[in-house]
């Protein structure tokens, strides 16, 4: 496993972190499929090969549906100086219990041009910007 | 219009705050349908009839299905000392522009007796601690 983004990876998966191994359908209980959106904020995104890209500053929720549309990672600056945002599609996620953080499904060259705003930037207004992001990532958009 | 609960009512239904006024549907742009999860913490719920009955302490986000299940409601206590967490299913909130925060469309008498948990307490780990609020609501728990 390379690490070329971040020089603290977490466990691989397969590291067996207790309580969170994966099983039978009756072991996902509320604790497994629930997660605090307090504890969403801060947690590591990780690219498919296990390297550390980000970690995840707010989450989009859609109002009207209640679902979650995008989770706004983070990477890069010092003390916010200089931070970028890059908003993911919500389901290209998926949580990893065994590195207690979400891999991203996409690819670095998707990350390196993808649609990112700074910090002083509110790009939500723009009605467009959903359907940029959407089809950066080969998504459909609902 | 009463209040009962809090003596900090917000603006009641219709007094036209700007921006934020429901239109036609070409109106529910990016900036209405959208809420970062760092600002849906904290933003204020009423009652149908107006009364502010709390504000949201964090939510509860399904992992799976990338749905929010659950507002945790907050009330009560002082510096966090004695304060309540009241999980509403999230489909009982509906966002309302004009008061600036979220309607539960819930009664008095079902808050009074609803599940509760303390500070300290983590019912989640329950499996049957969400089939017991939507139950509590009368809502069919999915």
């Amino acid at each position: 496993m390379t690490n070329t983004f971040n020089s603290n990876p977490r466990a691989p998966v397969g590291s067996g972190v207790p309580g969170t191994v994966a099983g039978d359908d009756a072991s996902i209980d509320e604790t497994h499929r629930l997660i605090a959106s307090n504890k969403v904020e801060g947690t590591a995104v990780y690219s498919p090969d296990g390297e550390k890209i980000g970690s995840v500053y707010n989450f989009m929720v859609d109002k009207i549906s209640g679902k979650v549309s995008y989770a706004v990672m983070s990477f890069g600056g010092f003390l916010g100086i200089g931070e970028s945002y890059h908003p993911l599609p919500w389901d290209t996620l998926k949580y990893e219990p065994n590195y207690g953080g979400y891999v991203a499904n996409v690819t670095r060259e998707q990350l390196e041009g993808a649609p990112q705003y700074g910090r002083n930037d509110e790009p939500w207004g723009d009605p467009e910007y959903g359907r940029r992001i959407y089809g950066h990532y080969g998504l459909p958009y609902a």
